[in-house]
């Protein structure tokens, strides 16, 4: 968003996650230089957050405190956090984004509980049945776009065609691309052609009357080659995919740290690549990616990683303006529109695709 | 397998692969130093292996050639290939396990083609309806075996319970775990407990009469941490996951290759370096790996990558005497035997595992 004189209200739950209220208002303060434009309702105790106020002044200028002494804790069940929950921080900062008293909500807290209280206080946009969680991944080309990342453990290939929609919308958005490249996540045994509602959402997405860009079938190893911007698949796949990656990322963390620590001589080559060695760091550095979006809600709900540090809260600050500056669920709506008649042929899949041999 | 004056006759689909014949031959003399007692039925074109094996005349000592010209192609369709392949390599090597002139079958070509001969010829073990591909996975305590990676793309409780069968099998075969640990993969999120299948597959395990060391739900990060032994999930899952990691290690290899080719200093830290990177690389060497079995048919078929050179060719050859050895068909047998009567409850998944909440 370009700096301007607008007040753009971003609601912050500020006592959710690992490091609240202290990374929220310090991920606050730095979202302020750089987007001064916005403005922060701060759903809190007034008690706790006062006082911290008091040491960032700039903040304190651009944020009004909505008191609350009720939180939603890092395990509580989403179910009981809906029935229990309804005057907490998580509560009241999603409620004033349906009020329309904020552009947006983010929070660190307990991501079920997000979810849950995100789909109940702001319901789906029209034509949407199934929100899906959207992120960032790094690729050899840049970054791309992946949802589902669990939202839902099964979706249809309606499901799918919508979230290649919505994850579109994201990545205009978020990374400025004009035409994302849509990929469909599948395998690519010779054998097997995937599953059938990876197939036939394939078949609506060629269809579609939308403006979309539709590579095609993508592989798992396609991810981080970013071989398109936006990689479509279920919340199970999605979800998995991600931390697959997240847990082969950190093994090869640890073999390096050993590796350099392993001999004096290795030590110093280690201290003389530091530098490029920082740079390959910062290239991996999750929190520059930090800010999940529930995608196909009637507002624009970013969730933040629990444990951010303040660097990376401003990020996931960052996603909401941008989410809010480009209009995204305008967007989507528009889409979904033009897409309006568009229903799964209910013929049988192989009348769909009749695979030649 | 220890070495001994055993003939443990081993297939070679001798025309398989990128390489072929030339690696398949150079990593069957490899083999032939590490397990002295096998010897190799090769199938191919003599005329083409026989001025190979002059040069090699210890393989050539312990091989018989068995003639053909037909090769399948790594582009042929599997459909086509079984229909159209009779009397090429890879069939005859797979046909020469099911009439017991060899123990086992390894071959670098086309995985989809494989897969469908082999099932078509050795058909499956008693008890088991569907086949898996379980291949090693490098953790931070040493390797994990996963499956399925590929063979299916939906798998429904009972296939999961059995998958986890085979897996147990192959990881006390190939890893020499006398109880290895069982982990059923599944997504994470507080909100969602996971597929039905994944669940009503857990319930299984709980009451299995079957000697498993089962651990419970895993997430993706799970794998590579190394939290168990085996990995359990659907073919689509698996190969995703496995593919989405090797694309998260190469994006992480070729910023590191970028990084130390940035500056003389980085370069130089590289050098000083060179030896404790060089561990790293070896850790992460896939060919050391190389193998993956086509699990629960009726005899031993391991598929070698495609790209495969002679040191990873030699490795896939260890891995199918090592199931030889292991005697693995007969364990999974006995396992199945065990759980006969078990099946999978016919009510509804709620009455199986009713949530509290």
């Amino acid at each position: 968003m370009a700096p301007g004189k607008l007040q753009l209200p971003i609601a912050l739950d500020a006592m959710g996650g690992d490091n609240a209220p202290a990374c929220v208002l310090r991920g606050a303060e730095m979202a302020l230089i750089r987007h001064p434009g916005i403005r922060f309702l701060l759903f809190g105790n007034r008690y706790i957050l006062e006082p911290l106020l008091v040491g960032i002044p700039v903040l304190k200028g651009a944020s009004t405190i909505v008191h609350t002494e009720a939180v939603i804790a890092g395990d509580d069940k989403p179910s009981i956090a809906v029935r229990r929950g309804r005057g907490s921080s998580m509560w009241l900062s999603i409620e004033s984004v349906k009020e329309g008293q904020s552009c947006a909500i983010v929070s660190a807290g307990n991501t079920g509980a997000l979810m849950a209280m995100s789909k109940l206080i702001l319901r789906t946009l029209p034509g949407i049945s199934r929100p899906a969680i959207a992120a960032l991944f790094p690729t050899l080309r840049g970054e791309c776009v992946m949802l589902d990342l669990g939202a839902n453990v099964e979706s249809d290939a309606d499901d799918l065609y919508r979230f290649a929609i919505m994850g579109d919308a994201f990545a205009r958005a978020v990374l400025g691309l004009s035409r994302p490249r849509i990929g469909l996540l599948n395998v690519g045994s010779e054998e097997l052609k995937g599953r059938d509602e990876v197939k036939a959402a394939a078949q609506l997405l060629k269809a579609s009357a939308a403006d979309l860009n539709f590579h095609g079938f993508v592989e798992g190893n396609d991810i981080a080659e970013g071989t398109v911007d936006v990689v479509v698949t279920d919340g199970f796949t999605g979800n998995v995919a991600l931390k697959t990656a997240e847990g082969a990322a950190r093994l090869i963390r640890t073999y390096l740290k050993e590796a350099f620590a392993s001999s004096p001589i290795a030590k110093a080559g280690g201290l003389l690549a530091a530098g490029a060695l920082g740079a390959v760091k910062d290239k991996l550095d999750d929190r520059k990616r930090n800010g999940a979006m529930f995608l196909g809600l009637n507002g624009i709900a970013v969730k933040s990683h629990g444990g951010a540090d303040a660097y990376s809260f401003c990020n996931a600050i960052s996603v909401a303006v941008e989410l809010v500056a480009h209009h995204i669920n305008t967007r989507i709506t528009e889409e979904i529109t033009l897409t309006g008649q568009l229903q799964l042929p209910s013929a049988p899949l192989d009348a769909i695709e009749g695979e030649p041999d």
